[in-house]
């Protein structure tokens, strides 16, 4: 299994991926899943990968080779963010379909795609890409997209992320959310990726590879546990709890009396 | 579908329910799925029920009419926990076998229990029942049992529950993660059942029902939602943002300077 997540907030788009794949309990593998295809000062692109490796290897392969390719049609020549998320899909179901022509079993060649970025000056954008080729965008009611193990980290998205969060505090909601994911999934595993893309940046990222024992990701993960406690302990108490409370502060008050 | 949850901590039990009901978005009910069992002085059982609702209904039916059976074995003459656990699993699995005989169809009937609580002086214990009736306990190193919509809500169990939290802290947490799990899933719904069952409270218990407009549950909330901010708002800067930080500080030091 997997856990990418896309943002879009009105100061930029945030991606995060984790790093572990896996086909069965033994075959347990590190891979990125974070793929950027860049024309500095022309447009920019971040793809990230779920579901069958070799399906998602070979569309990131047949995306750089059609770049190099002059005839072909390619991210670098697609006229706009639509047109290039159509490609992607394409691209993906046509390598679904030959995988599927030639199998005997009835394996899965299924891949999950988030793609997003900015082509000239227009609108930075994410796509959710189905196994289908078909895709969706974000909305400002729903501003973030997410494929694979999903559901741990829905809540604290679902509670934080506003198209007006600022950039880097969705980024960190976005790390602290895949630390939870790391947490309570087995198929979901460090080094964490991360990458911030400024709205307004002309085409300037910032791309973080974040493993376990990295100080940063450690602080990060300690400060939210800290959070989190302070948090809960700052919920209000039970009524029996307020009684017990209103009991032991009328026999303090007692005590002050008699002692005065 | 369902979320329920127990937790055991060393000062007792919480157990936490929705009351969602659904087949499909066209059949959405409440029902409650918090079933007590009682003889004062004597045991004290919770039973959190989630699968097909004419099975879980039938299933308490049935624990009711045996106990009330001065000649049948039943929660009113069980041993210890085990057995209980044993006997609630026999249960559900004869009814769902009934079930299946009768069906023409390839329905599910599956139900799974969350099933606790205490005989005698005996140790407070919870249990999760399968549909297959067989059953697991919580560990220390694992001291909470979900059942039904579980992804959503176990991060913050992960991260905060250990055996030693305090047992109304203990309720205040699952009290916040079923919330969470509310928000992400249209499957999980209000009121939400809370018990706490202190382990030396001599059978004595707190039982809530909290609905959408109840003062508690919604400044309960709201004082989550606040915790989650601030914690979010706490987490360490980027390094970049480090870097912005401190020349803002020298500019500012310089126009101080110059002022000065």
């Amino acid at each position: 299994m997997t856990y990418c997540l896309a943002i879009k907030v009105d100061e930029g788009l945030v991606f995060a991926s984790d790093s572990r794949t896996n086909a069965g309990v033994d075959h347990v593998s590190t891979y990125s899943k974070m793929h950027t295809f860049a024309w500095p000062s022309d447009r920019f692109f971040v793809l990230l990968s779920a579901g069958n490796l070799a399906t998602t290897q070979a569309v990131v392969k047949r995306l750089k080779a059609d770049a190099q390719d002059s005839w072909a049609f390619s991210l670098r020549t697609a006229q706009d963010m639509d047109a290039a998320a159509n490609y992607v899909g394409k691209v993906s179901t046509d390598i679904q379909r030959n995988q599927s022509e030639r199998d005997t079993s009835s394996a899965s060649f299924e891949a999950t795609f988030i793609f997003g970025g900015q082509i000239g000056g227009g609108e930075s954008v994410i796509f959710l890409i189905y196994p289908q080729g078909n895709y969706i965008h974000e909305s400002s009611d729903h501003p973030f997209l997410q494929e694979g193990e999903t559901k741990y980290d829905k809540p604290i998205l679902d509670r934080v992320i506003r198209h007006d969060t600022p950039l880097e505090l969705a980024g960190r909601c976005a790390l602290v959310s895949i630390n939870s994911t790391i947490r309570s999934n087995l198929a979901v595993g460090p080094p964490v990726e991360l990458l911030l893309y400024p709205a307004y940046g002309h085409g300037n990222y910032r791309r973080l590879l974040l493993n376990e024992n990295d100080p940063f990701y450690r602080s990060m993960n300690e400060a939210w546990n800290e959070g989190l406690r302070q948090a809960l302990n700052n919920l209000p108490p039970f009524e029996w709890e307020q009684e017990v409370r209103a009991v032991q502060l009328v026999q303090e008050a007692a005590f002050t009396q008699t002692m005065g």
